[in-house]
């Protein structure tokens, strides 16, 4: 395709524009963004995406999970899917998962404009959920419509004691409806674009990260039990003290992951303390544990270790511990054609890019076990992520835009 | 005083009934009795005290901070007080505070059945606030009426974001009238009995603990500041996590604390992580660091080593820190004639007894500083306090009313 000087202010001025569209759809707690699954923000999103879509003349449809599509139907049969998650974290920015339902819609809008009706449809996936910030549902929509999903928490209760079946409800889903999810064997192929999260390309002066693969994940919730007391007669030698036991399996867990090495991560993000009060020695603390790697075996190690050396604290301190494993997703390597194909388009656009590793999840290793997938990304400011302060250059976005453009054009006309 | 079966059995019954009664005032949240201030279930208590004391005749009437007095007026000048705290912590137990506030009712009762009016007035005060539960407001009470309260914090939020002064509105009470509150000149001792909170007593097999001087308390609030970030993407080395650092820090209080040996000790009871999801690194830690000892110059020692030490640990982390110290109780030591007297009294009703420190706060302390007090323990079962567990049978507590009387007798007949 010749890019002239109109393409890429097309490119540009839509993607500044939706970015900032998409952004307004948020609650009002605290900065930045915050739209959590199956909250009204959440349902304002979707609902003004398929209005917008349909508006372009595509269509829409809303599956029972709450994932939306829509499609710019081809002459042809098959499809090319692009697009990324709705949902963001608590006090999120405005590109995380945004920016790849951006560049499906600005790509597609472009394409309309400029090339017409394609041979293969071209369709756009809002998916409902990846984050699992509201309730332990990483890549929800992802493993839904390819029927990973065995089990369905519906009394899994968040902060404000709702249950995902009341929380469904609530927008208008039923829980029930998601046995009707089938998996589809008309996608061809699935392209996510997403931000970095990290600071690699802008350090290395990229525009485009071209991924090979992403990092396995291992998520636990670890349980402490000791004894609530009273914090000024019990003798420091009779306690069974809960935070005490936590916070030494916590600086064990940073300590090792430091000593396992780059690109290894393990943090320790969530906790609550029981009865989390000054004057009582507490007698419950629940932390959850984020274990990453590329390599399967070093996932499983870690979590051995893990386990025993958190079973030793605990008999050492006379408390209780339960760790469970609620997300095991391995690592997982892109389409190799596909990457290729994005990588001989970046040296033909003359876009500055690297081949990576992502250390972040994303809907795309869920597709990418049963569709030939890509994902690509672009930088991020200081490497912020899931933060309101995170950015990218409208610039570095619509290069991105670009390449997908570009993918779309050899995948579907 | 001749004690027969009657009046063994009026004190064991009144104690049995009282204590059922009280405990009924309390919210229905988890196990146990919770009763904050200025919550219903607090006016709720204090109200029926009010009507109950009426009931027996007293003159009763409630301060501007919710303090509650009722009067068994005597012929002559000076006031002899004695009660406890109407609050509890959150999911406590049936006797603490409680069980000073039913001994005062029950002693008063057993004076007006069995000696009639007496010389100087016996008035027994139920205290509005005593633990800092709700809001930082540690022995709000005994501090008001004492005139040792500075600044009022109207301000200050609970957990549900209602400030002091709404909170107080909404039991019809106003913060601007506490200044109204003036030290009193006519009261003569004030003698406190309370559940021992710790297991000495118990193991030591006595009834009745009479203390000598209360450990001096100090409370640090302490928030560690890094820097949100992906739990995936960003590597160990370049985190600031506020979780790692309050780990390594609250570690060290523990063990600081067992190395001082007993009786001092140190607990770190609450904590919030913000943003607190298992993928955030998280940027704030905020907790409570409570330190206790009978030995002043250990409390100071204490507080300057942990002030270094937490800094060294925020430089080495990349983080901010800081350490705010919002409670400075110094060791206090009880009258020794009341002390004396209380002695003689177990030996004389040969029940059996020791003398001993406090390794709990109580109003008794506060009021030291201002008119003669006298403190008395009864046993804890397996030294269980702040909590739905706590017990003590009720004949130790009927033994610590009798003790009461016999003071009380003295003191104002």
């Amino acid at each position: 395709m010749h890019w002239d000087q109109a393409k890429e202010t097309f490119i540009y001025q839509q993607t500044e524009a939706s970015i900032k569209w998409l952004s307004q759809f948020s609650n009002s707690d605290g900065e930045g963004v915050t739209r959590l699954v199956y909250t009204n923000p959440w349902l304002l999103a979707q609902s003004a995406l398929q209005e917008k879509c349909e508006a372009m003349g595509l269509e829409t449809r809303m599956d029972p999970a709450g994932n939306v599509f829509a499609s710019f139907k081809g002459n042809e049969q098959g499809v090319v899917l692009t697009g990324s998650h709705i949902d963001t974290v608590k006090n999120g920015g405005k590109y995380d998962g945004a920016y790849g339902i951006v560049a499906g819609l600005v790509a597609i809008k472009f394409l309309q404009e400029y090339l017409g009706i394609p041979k293969k449809t071209i369709e756009l996936v809002s998916f409902c959920e990846e984050e699992g910030s509201r309730y332990p549902l990483t890549f929800w929509g992802s493993r839904l419509i390819t029927e990973e999903v065995d089990a369905i928490p519906s009394v899994q209760e968040d902060k404000g004691h709702i249950t995902l079946k009341e929380a469904m409800n609530d927008v208008g889903l039923s829980i029930d409806e998601l046995s009707l999810i089938k998996k589809r064997n008309d996608i061809q192929a699935f392209i996510e674009l997403h931000v970095e999260q990290g600071m690699r390309l802008e350090a290395n002066e990229k525009q485009i990260g071209v991924v090979e693969q992403i990092a396995g994940v291992h998520r636990f919730t670890v349980t402490v039990t000791g004894q609530a007391n009273h914090a000024g007669t019990t003798p420091m030698t009779m306690r069974q003290d809960a935070v005490y036991g936590a916070s030494q399996m916590i600086q064990w867990v940073t300590e090792q992951a430091k000593q396992y090495g780059e690109p290894f991560v393990a943090t320790v993000g969530q906790m609550s303390v029981k009865p989390n009060v000054p004057n009582v020695i507490a007698n419950e603390v629940t932390f959850t544990v984020d274990v990453r790697s590329p390599q399967p075996d070093t996932l499983q190690t870690f979590k051995e270790e893990m386990t025993t050396v958190f079973k030793k604290i605990a008999v050492v301190n006379d408390l209780d511990i339960v760790v469970e494993q609620w997300l095991a997703t391995p690592p997982i390597m892109m389409d190799s054609e596909l990457t290729a194909t994005a990588k001989a388009i970046c040296d033909e656009q003359q876009l500055s890019y690297q081949m990576m590793t992502s250390g972040a999840g994303h809907d795309a290793q869920i597709m990418a076990k049963h569709y030939h997938t890509a994902l690509l990304f672009v930088p991020s400011y200081r490497g912020i992520s899931h933060s309101p302060l995170e950015h990218t250059s409208t610039a570095d976005l619509a290069a991105g835009v670009k390449v997908l453009v570009e993918l779309l054009y050899r995948l579907a006309y």
